[in-house]
Parts: C-alpha cells; structure tokens; sequence
C-alpha cells in the first residue's frame, strides 16, 4: 500500500484533501508536521507522495507551499482538489459560550474567523498553534477552553462538540490543494487540465509583460499569478503562474518553451486535471490543428513548395 | 542562357540593377513595360526571373511592386541589389538651361528633383513618362527638350550629353531593387539575411500589436512595414513586413507560424541575402541554440524525466 504523507495532524482540512485526492486507490496516509517535511519525504522516497494546501480562497497562497515546491529537488503536482472551508467553534461537552477564555487555531483560519470571535467572545484570549487539529487537540487536553477547526476534527474527540458552525466572515471559503510526487509519467490530457509553473524573470524592464505576453499570445488564460521573493536578494522575484491546458498542449509547451528561452529559470510544477473539471476554452488560433497545420505550412515554406 | 525580365525600358535604373543582380550568370535581360508585366512573365515561365523596385529611399515602397507580389500566383524574391540613386538631365547636345521649355521623366524621379526644377527652371513645363528612360529617348526623338534620367541612359544616346548631375534634392538616395522567382529551393541563409512577408491581419482590435508582438518577442527585427489596402473594401489592409532572419532560422519560422494561425493571410515572399551584408544580431534568447535546447527542455518534461 503507497505512503502517502500530508499536512498533519489527522483531523485537518489538509487530512480530508488528501484522503480525497487519494480515493482512487487504498493508501495508507503518513502525517506530518510542516509542508516542508511532506514534501521532503516525498523527495527521500518515504512516501510516494504527498497532499499539501496550495492556495486559499480569503487568505491567498500558501507560501509554505510554494517556497517548498521550488527548493530542493524538482517535484510536481498530478491532481489537485478544492474544499470548502468551513470553521466551527469546538468545545468541551457543556461548554458554553460565556466561559470561553482563550481560544486557540491555526494563524489563517483565525484570520478567517475575526470577526465572529470579536462579536461573540470579545474576552477571549487569542492563541495560534501549528494546525486546526491541534487546536482542537489542545481543547481535548484542557489546555484551552476552545479551538476553530474543520467539523471533521470533532470525529477524533469524543468528548467535544460543536458550539457554534460557520463562523468564518466569509463564507464560501475554499482551500486549493494539491497531490505532489516526484516527476514520473504525467497525467493524461483530459481537456480540463491546468499547468503550474515558476519563473525567475531577468530583472530588466518588461521582463514580467513580455513573459505573459508569452502566454497570451498562444491564447492561454492565465489564472494565477503569485510573486515570491527568491531569498537571493531582495527585489528579485519567483513568480508562480497558473494555466489552463496542459504541456502536452501545443500551445502550452510553446508558451513554455519561449518562457525558458526568456527567463533565468523555468520549473514545471506539473499538469493536471482541474477540480473543477471546466474545459478550456481554445481560441482557433491556438487550438491544436492551428499549431500543426501552421507547422506543417512553414515545412512547405522551407522546402521551397509553397509561398 | 536564362531570360530575365525587367522593368524597362533599357537604360533605367531597373536595367542597372537586374544586370548587378544577374553578375553572377549569363543571361538574356527582357525589358517590360510594367512590374506587373514583369512579374506575370515570371508566373507564365517565359522568363525564369525579374528584377523589379521595391523601395525608395526618398519616395517610400513602390506600391506597384507590392500590390503585383501579391495578386496572382506566389513569387519570392531571392536577392535584392541597392542602387545609389542620381539624376542627371540629359539634353540634346548643345542645348543650354535657358533653353529648355519642357522637361519629362518618370514620377518618382521628377518628385526627387522637384527644388532643383523650381531653382533652375521654373518656366519650364513638367511632362511625366512611364520610365526614366522613356522621357530621355523623347528627348532624342526631339518630343522634348530635357529628361531627368539615370546618367547611364546617356549611354544608349549618341547625340544627347548631361547637362546638369546630380540634381536630387536628397543626396545619397538609394533604391532598393528584388530579383523575384518562382517558388522553388531557397537562397541558403548566410546569417545576413532579410525576409519580406506580407499578411492580412483580421479586422480586430490590437491585432496589429499582436502580430508585431509575435516578431519582437523573438528577438526579430522589423526593417520596414507598409500597409497597402487590399482593395477588398477601405478598412482592410495588407501589410509588407521585412524582417532581419532567414526563414530556416528557428526564430523566424517560430515567428511565421505564430502569424500564419493568427493571420487571416500570411504570403511568404522571400529569404535572401541583404544588400549590405550586414550580419543580424541576434539575441541569446532567440539564437538557434535556444531555441534547440527549449525544445529538448520541453521534450524531457512531457516524458517526465525532468520538472
């Protein structure tokens, strides 16, 4: 049975993502403590792969991810999954309300959650801890009164209920996650596909347009774009672009190719069918019939058949 | 020995450039009326090649050459040859400035002197002529007093002598001529190299910028552009676009596919050494090697070897 790890501990939204993203086959899921770590275990051939956060609808990229993506050895995505984010308050059995003195959760599910706890527990002392589920370990233990988690984390405490559901200020939240393991045979095409990628542009000016100029050009829809700092020196910039289509696309291993021509360097995150499982939508000049059939003129140019 | 036709008559600057652009081989030199002519002799096979001007330094595209290119069968040009451009008015031997009551010439050459006309002698009446040297053989004929000619049409006419040199009001004109051929085996690239194309962008917004784009994004330079209308309808324009490159290089057949998908039509006119033999430059990113190694780059991904 594969190994797979995740963002733990059991109990996280990151636990659920990974056992969907993973539905298709028995696994046996390894968590542990940081992104960084599962992506490491994945790079030292403990697991076979692993189910990370990539970004949030609220709070943006996980930038957990994305530095851990792009340092060390080349990984990338094969699927990804999209959850909905909702917070509940759990608490000891009988708890109420009005004897919450500190309440504890993962730093962006507090951010997400800001507003309930200023209007319903304005006492309350905040508390952050590495996870939901181990917030929600901590209420369990009588270390805080309560945690914000995922519903799911009340399955492993027995003791604990659910005060208050959906607190978030937003609601409709969703988290982005993806499946990641070492480059090996990509997944097929499947006509609703996306492809991530980071780029270290040459700090000249029009570096950035000309690179998405790349993109749109072949018509490909660019549907994230994040800007890291490299750690280098400040003011130099790894970018993360999300596509649709997939590189076996021929508009896509175009773009990709002129991106690498272009730029100090190209990592390919993988290729992968959307959660959404929308199909792209090709414009006739980038379909793949345009691409073959303008290759197959330029030969005819070339051999001297045509003009 | 292989005829090659030209824009006559003999004597022109037409004729001077068709015998520099066929230095290199015998051949039977035919002089035609018009471009037209010229270049559907070409298409017709009862001549193998044509010379015929593009371009004025002075006076622009010689929209004649242009609009014959690209009606009828395909040609391409396969050497250009530039002219230093200087009129001379050739009279009757013994004729004096003061004597001189009509002047004639072809209407690119009179737009040329037009100062010199006015300062010299203004009460002379102006007559146009379908070539430098048809207006000089009027002369000769005695059907007028003065032609504004190539100095070599003196060569062909015994009882005439230059009364006046070089009388451009621009200097250092030059012409730009083309030695145009049936499709067949290109000239071979010899890294100093033009390519002409013309294409009909469709009638959209920005579709211009972007077909300009498809160039400069490759590191292509663009030596000249025209617009011609198409004659379709008033809003719809043909372009003439001369780029640095050969169509063997990979940046320029990247470049012409891009066009050709996007482009409603593309007409290929052309790989051939330019005049000047100025070698291209050619930025990293766009070189051959690039362009070599993005594509083995991309071929590793898809077989997932490499991310």
């Amino acid at each position: 049975m594969p190994r797979i790890a995740y963002l733990g501990p059991p109990g996280t939204f990151t636990d659920q993502a990974t056992r969907a993203l993973t539905a298709d086959f028995d696994a046996e899921l390894v968590p542990l403590e940081t992104v960084s770590q599962a992506l490491d275990a994945v790079r030292e051939e403990t697991v076979m792969a692993a189910g990370v956060p990539v970004e949030n609808s609220v709070e943006g990229s996980v930038s957990a991810t994305l530095d851990a993506l792009t340092s060390g050895e080349p990984l990338i995505a094969v699927g990804e999954t999209v959850l909905p984010i909702r917070f509940d308050v759990l608490v000891r059995r009988g708890t109420g309300l009005d004897e919450i003195s500190t309440v504890s959760s993962h730093p962006h599910a507090i951010a997400q959650v800001r507003d309930w706890l200023a209007d319903n527990i304005p006492g309350a002392k905040v508390l952050v801890d590495s996870s939901t589920a181990a917030a929600v370990a901590a209420v369990d233990a009588g270390e805080v009164d309560a945690a914000v988690a995922a519903p799911v984390a009340v399955e492993h405490h027995g003791d604990l209920e659910v005060l208050a559901e959906s607190i978030a200020d937003v609601t409709d939240a969703v988290t982005r996650f993806l499946f990641v393991r070492r480059p090996g045979t990509l997944p097929d095409p499947t006509g609703a596909d996306r492809t991530s990628i980071s780029v270290v542009a040459h700090d000249e000016v029009g570096a950035l347009t000309e690179l998405l100029t790349e993109l749109s050009l072949r018509g490909i829809n660019l549907s994230r774009i994040e800007s890291r700092p490299t750690k280098d020196r400040l003011g130099k910039y790894r970018f993360f672009l999300d596509i649709d289509g997939h590189v076996s696309d021929a508009r896509v291993g175009d773009a990709l190719t002129g991106l690498r021509r272009r730029c100090g360097e190209v990592r390919f995150l993988g290729s992968y069918p959307k959660a959404d499982r929308s199909p792209v939508v090709i414009r006739p000049m980038a379909s793949e019939q345009a691409f073959q059939a303008s290759q197959e003129w330029l030969e005819q140019i070339r051999a001297g058949r045509i003009a």
